[in-house]
């Protein structure tokens, strides 16, 4: 099958930076892109599209996540953080079962594709049970089973999280045609011991894995760390081999300059979630600062749970707009530098290398927006209206692999009334 | 006409807060709410819509806006301020025609009206020449022309810009039913003599006609402020008698303690715009503070120019994280609080006292929003999923005066199609 988008506007990356290549054709063969231009190409296409208002972009990657915890969404809301976390939120995540959790992730999708996002990096409990979902999605995913430990007795090889993260790896990674990869993770530093870290670390390193962290999200873990091992959590990380491969850290809060330093030297991607950050009233990570020194940024929306919801769009919208504002520079980061964040340094986070840009030969991993709309109007500058004027919901079309996943409200892989149906039931159990 | 909304869940205001009325009845005669309960009304009502899945919540208010501004849309995005001013802005501005200000306020007027938005408090050029547009809209909308004089020796009841806001009061104040105010204002301290604050203050309190201004968005228009007469934007206009009658501001960035003080004993409304000052790099006004003493915090969206669109969605959504990150606290300012400002507040701010909360009497300015969605499910905590999660595209229902202005995409009063078409010509001769 061969498709042919034409009369496109077209989000180019090059020269680092995007631009806009208007009323342009995209050529796809079967997974692939095999055409980008100006002019209408030579080759015969089985369909072609009429792409005219619309602005085509590189699928969305949203850099971390945890699906399973979209049932939980308003649980909650505007407590101190310790109270939502272990009075509400733990209590509810016990009772959650993995068909729970597979609801969840399936919700979790139905969100992400209609706004735009092809591949997330996932965080969470279950994932070997629950990958079935993303394969049948057609999305893209790196999971992963998240190490805790705080028995430093404990045998880190034979502990039952490190043995369910060794047969998510055996079973899963590569599969879908690639389309699933496994990473290792640690939850935090706050939550596991030296030994589990030093073990996960180098069997990720063994396999070629990624690794997935929450690192310096709030004041309190940043200071508790330096306090009882005389390191940041960064500096911890490292120490035990964490940042050896190709490594990714959540939030990045309180980075002290010298975290930084040592995350960039390391090519240590930081994920900012901003939305996350604000609500939960952890502060702002400096981005900014982060950019100009050199570090790898991608964005991501964390959970459901204190978001609330998992639109990259929104979180593109809010990285633009926050650092001009708390750092009082309106020069900072750009339209482009946001969706860098939000495709190119996605891909690169998730050791994807076919993926995250429209060129020649990458996945045909692209989404449209619909830019024939009151608030995109006039369309000036596409770049800025996409990132801060657009809505998750004006994304109109959703191709991850060639495949479309969602087309003009439509859900072309999902069962989109049967997941609100179950997630409803679901919700009514837990908290009802 | 008498028409019935059924089964929907009613957001309503009492006690200081909003709750949610769970498959409520919500009645309307003509252009008023006659009816509001859980039970099935007695009375016979013409038409029956079914809401179930629906949130109801009042029209939301638009505190600040200058709807012209929207062909201006992503010019000069990411510039220093004064470059963004003086080099880009305020040349087109030189070249809008009063044909321009018509399309674009008409632009402005799709866009908030498919976001949730029934009622705008405008600043810009010609109010009197568009103010056809907004009786034709369904909207209601407080209008003014803003004094700007440089010259001390200038006489202020005889120049043009105070011939026009008088001409303006004469013909358009209370039309339509009272669905048009028009309100005095004067554009900034930075841009106005004393002479001219004292005569326009003066003419507002004739007539009761409200004050609408500009006040300490900057750093730098607040210290100028002080550097020149001794006193801030706050106490200079306060001093100059803009304060006496139904006064409100929009900004606040710069507020000092005692300016905060002084506002809340004269009953001034500040108007929150975080979008904006975000973007342009004006800070973050300490709305926690403003809240917490006792002062009116009504919403505003600034010009399409510096925010880029007009959604009030997202400004309630900004509003209620940015302030928890940055003062590291998630229990501020919880989602009805911000529903408030964008509501009642809004209402006190426009000088209406039958709208902003949904109660018998009231005008029927209604908006729906459809929770049928993956990122409004499950639906725990309908205020929480409106303000955290929902966006501007999820209202499927604005209602102004008992009149459907949008339903399901449709707009029912304006012609979307031709208002798209003129504000791209209008664009590209102003600036391709």
């Amino acid at each position: 099958m061969k498709r042919l988008l034409a009369h496109g506007d077209i989000l180019v990356w090059e020269n680092d930076a995007f631009t806009c290549l208007k009323n342009g054709y995209l050529g796809i063969d079967g997974d692939r892109i095999d055409y980008l231009g100006a002019d209408k190409p030579r080759a015969a296409y089985d369909e072609v599209k009429d792409m005219t208002g619309k602005l085509l972009l590189p699928g969305l990657i949203n850099g971390h996540t945890h699906t399973g915890m979209s049932l939980l969404r308003g649980l909650g809301s505007d407590l101190p953080l310790d109270k939502w976390l272990f009075d509400t939120v733990f209590p509810v995540e016990d009772r959650l079962t993995d068909e729970d959790l597979r609801i969840g992730m399936e919700l979790s999708m139905l969100e992400m594709i209609a706004s735009g996002t092809t591949s997330f990096t996932d965080m969470y409990m279950a994932p070997g049970y629950t990958a079935r979902a993303v394969l049948a999605s057609g999305m893209k995913a790196n999971l992963c089973r998240p190490m805790q430990s705080f028995d430093p007795d404990e045998a880190p090889m034979t502990c039952a999280r490190m043995r369910e993260m060794l047969a998510l790896y055996d079973e899963w990674n590569g599969a879908g045609d690639g389309r699933i990869k496994t990473d290792f993770s640690i939850h935090a530093e706050y939550t596991c011991t030296e030994k589990m870290v030093r073990a996960a670390a180098e069997e990720a390193q063994k396999r070629g894995a990624g690794m997935h962290i929450h690192l310096s999200e709030t004041e309190g873990e940043q200071r508790a760390c330096v306090e009882k091992y005389g390191l940041t959590p960064a500096q911890w990380f490292d120490s035990l081999g964490a940042f050896a491969g190709r490594a990714y850290a959540a939030h990045g809060v309180w980075l002290t300059p010298e975290d930084r330093a040592l995350l960039r030297d390391r090519g240590v991607t930081v994920v900012h979630c901003p939305e996350s950050n604000l609500k939960l009233g952890s502060g702002v990570a400096d981005v900014p600062a982060m950019v100009s020194e050199g570090l790898s940024v991608a964005l991501g929306t964390d959970g459901a749970a204190s978001n609330n919801n998992l639109n990259l769009m929104e979180e593109m919208h809010l990285a633009s707009i926050l650092h001009k504002g708390v750092r009082r520079d309106p020069t900072l980061l750009s339209p482009s530098r946001v969706l860098q964040m939000a495709t190119v340094n996605g891909a690169r986070l998730q050791g994807r290398t076919d993926t995250g840009a429209l060129c020649v030969g990458n996945k045909a991993d692209i989404v449209a927006v619909d830019m024939d709309r009151p608030h995109l109007t006039p369309n000036i500058d596409p770049l800025s209206n996409l990132v801060y004027s657009a809505q998750g919901a004006d994304v109109c079309l959703t191709m991850a692999d060639g495949r479309i996943l969602y087309e003009n409200g439509a859900f072309l892989t999902l069962d989109r009334d049967r997941i609100l149906f179950e997630a409803r039931k679901a919700a009514q159990r837990l908290l009802g």
